[in-house]
């Protein structure tokens, strides 16, 4: 069914990494991602990265199951630009062309964040739209995804629902936000669900106490696919009797609906 | 961090499975599940299922990896009632916690639809709220999930997205249901992902190019983690060109965005 000249030019593959990242606590690599997932990363030798450092630093866990087709120090790792990061994939206009020069040339070339699925929650789609513009071959591996893991443990609505990025900063901003996404997940039944930095979890979980309805179900995931993992899934007016959220060092996914 | 008391109980595992469900192609299943998922589902013996009968060969393939618990004859495996696959499991008012009962006498339980992850895209959200409400440990395993293997490879925004379940089977309700979405992803940003019941995939591409605008990107994703998967992402006026879409078999996830 792909027309694309397939046969001639590498692959984009899509590389997850553990969750792991930034935490105290790590499993083997081989807990959290599957056989044909460490293979093919284990080949790949041209990376397009959200930080290089880390993406060395899954590599070195990758290797210790399957050894690299070129060693750590002749990867190349070539990272996303800073604007790609801090406006989002897809405000930046920037042209991921450039970064696949080696599929070109007929080399895989793998695509990877700092945690979890490149491209989602993550810079990396600009990448992702330029390769199928380029006719490479795009191919996405299994491997673990906090937002959805949240998702499914939640209880919420996993039929129909919203993962909306960030929430503003400002306090005022933050809670009228909080407050229009209540209302469309009772309007629509659609499950609403957003990310934070990690040191901003209290203030967070304060501002969803003052913000939201009692009757509305909070859903806060953190630690997932780690022995601490905490997913806790309770109406605001439980939330208010005293349920601890998640320590301000700890990943959350959060996530409402009624 | 967790309140409930849960050493005493068992917990609720959500074990994802391979997503070649119906598919004349299968690949081991340590290719697209982790050690940690293989290793947990082959120590249940409690089940909850979407289909009892796919349960049973789903655990088949496990044990071939790793020994089972109790054998196949002896493990227990309860169907979610059709109600909740008829009208979603958040309209359907049904109560989980009965079949939650061997949790609460010490035992682990999983739960697991047809293929890819339970409760994301699939029924069994009610028995993860019950889990919550019977204070067990909520426990969701790394696995495949259709939507967001899809989402990582369309190149779409991954920072803002929904997904909206399945579109109305009328043409004209459709029609509408289209443009409806194609408007909110122009207005915000968000992409816009649903899925088909496979047989009328040619029917949904066709309802595509007749209702979207020409510059509006469409990416349809079919046989996901399979050799024959395919994943192509296009302007509307690219896919009217003559791209195909997926044949009538294959399970396949739409998305749209700006």
């Amino acid at each position: 069914m792909n027309t694309a000249p397939i046969n001639t030019k590498g692959c984009l593959f899509l590389v997850p990494t553990p969750l792991d990242f930034g935490c105290a606590e790590q499993a083997p690599i081989t807990q959290v991602l599957p056989e044909a997932t460490l293979a093919c990363a284990a080949g790949i030798r041209h990376w397009v990265s959200e930080n290089a450092k880390t993406t060395r630093a899954f590599l070195k866990r990758v290797a210790q199951t399957h050894p690299l087709l070129v060693p750590l120090p002749e990867q190349s790792i070539t990272e996303l630009p800073r604007q790609v990061h801090k406006k989002g994939d897809h405000l930046s206009g920037f042209d991921g062309k450039p970064l696949l020069a080696a599929a070109l040339l007929g080399h895989d070339v793998g695509l990877v964040s700092e945690a979890g699925m490149p491209a989602v929650a993550d810079p990396g789609s600009s990448v992702v739209r330029a390769a199928h513009e380029l006719g490479l071959r795009v191919v996405p591996l299994v491997g673990p995804v906090s937002l959805l893991l949240a998702l499914a443990a939640s209880g919420l609505n996993g039929q129909n629902f919203a993962f909306v990025g960030y929430l503003p900063q400002d306090a005022v901003e933050r809670g009228a936000r909080l407050k229009q996404l209540e209302a469309l997940a009772h309007k629509t039944g659609q499950t609403q669900m957003w990310i934070e930095t990690p040191y901003r979890n209290a203030a967070m979980l304060s501002a969803l106490l003052q913000n939201l309805q009692g009757a509305t179900r909070l859903a806060i995931a953190s630690g997932l696919t780690l022995a601490s993992a905490d997913i806790q899934s309770r109406s605001v007016a439980q939330w208010k009797k005293g349920l601890l959220g998640p320590d301000n060092h700890t990943p959350a996914v959060f996530a409402i609906g009624p």
